[in-house]
């Protein structure tokens, strides 16, 4: 890699194809943090909404229903200052992320971290994605069966994912230009994903 | 890798991406034919078109002008069969590309190979782009000035290209589902793709 030394890594995936696994495998790689459910940690300590809901509500696109208003926890309607709790929850997250970002290097998963972190020149923004086939036969081994088949479960998820990243960044979720490096786990398996990662920030590093 | 080892490579690009030069490199790396040129050649001598009529043709999606009826060359017309001159030559350039990858292992750019080849399990689709600051920079340098603004050259050109694989595929140019691997050589270096992509299949052949 040329020009800025990549010390931040964002990782974007779609569900199932095995993109948070990887990024987790590449922080242990390189020995920094690992940031996932810290970061919905952090939101809810900021919010006051339950972890939960803001793990549901971070893949929403806003604005389906007022209704979601009545979740605010006690006390924070005054804070939400008319903003709907999705919004309201964005703007918590942005905070996060970039605090995190300043607090030195580390790896990313979801939440349009990519995004978020653009103004930044040390950030490399990955994009792992599969086959149907492949997410279908991971999320039934790895999460088990539900009522729902395997298809329906990948596209209900991966269209919220797209629907949020829509509407909060205004591009599209998964077009290639958004990122430095983009992975077809079903094609490059997750250990060669993770050393060709890792590699790449190493070999910044070097020079 | 895993599963089928991949002997063809397609490389579609922005244009000013440098994707042209990574795919010859590849090519040379691993002792393969690079096809480029080659595939114009072979459609102008199976269509009896100029190449460069060819290469216009190529990237313009198709029926915006039946004007383009009256450039067949003579005899043409009959074998056209009602077909526009666009359909036709895109017909011509599946058999020639399917039959270049019957011939063995090759790298080929452009011209929607990836869409062309995709009942085939021997190939990885990688596509290559940049941002807009590299590529302007980078097309002024190569090509020279023109007339035109280089970000409208560039925008131009990547427009037609991605009308034509919309109208041909029916799927979003630069989407990353489409490929196995997408790289930015704004960020990740010509040297470094070539590498990427070269070592990618070499670990492929000693499995």
């Amino acid at each position: 890699m040329d020009k800025h030394e990549k010390r931040i890594i964002t990782i974007s995936r779609e569900f199932g194809s095995g993109g948070r696994t990887i990024a987790r495998r590449v922080a242990e790689e390189l020995g920094i943090p690992f940031y996932d459910k810290e970061i919905v940690d952090q939101i809810s300590l900021e919010s006051g909404f339950a972890p939960h809901f803001i793990e549901e509500t971070g893949e929403h696109a806003p604005g389906r229903s007022r209704l979601s208003y009545a979740f605010a926890p006690q006390g924070v309607p005054g804070v939400m200052n008319g903003l709907s709790t999705a919004d309201f929850l964005w703007n918590i997250q942005c905070g996060v992320i970039l605090q995190l970002a300043e607090k030195g290097p580390c790896v990313i998963v979801g939440r349009n971290a990519d995004y978020i972190l653009k103004d930044r020149d040390d950030v490399m923004d990955v994009y792992i994605h599969a086959d149907s086939a492949f997410k279908a036969e991971r999320i039934v081994r790895l999460y088990g069966e539900s009522e729902k088949a395997p298809a329906q479960r990948l596209a209900d998820k991966d269209k919220r994912r797209a629907n949020n990243y829509k509407h909060y960044t205004g591009q599209t979720w998964g077009a290639a230009q958004n990122y430095h490096l983009s992975l077809d786990t079903s094609v490059i398996d997750i250990d060669t994903c993770v050393e060709l990662i890792a590699g790449l920030v190493k070999m910044d590093e070097k020079k």
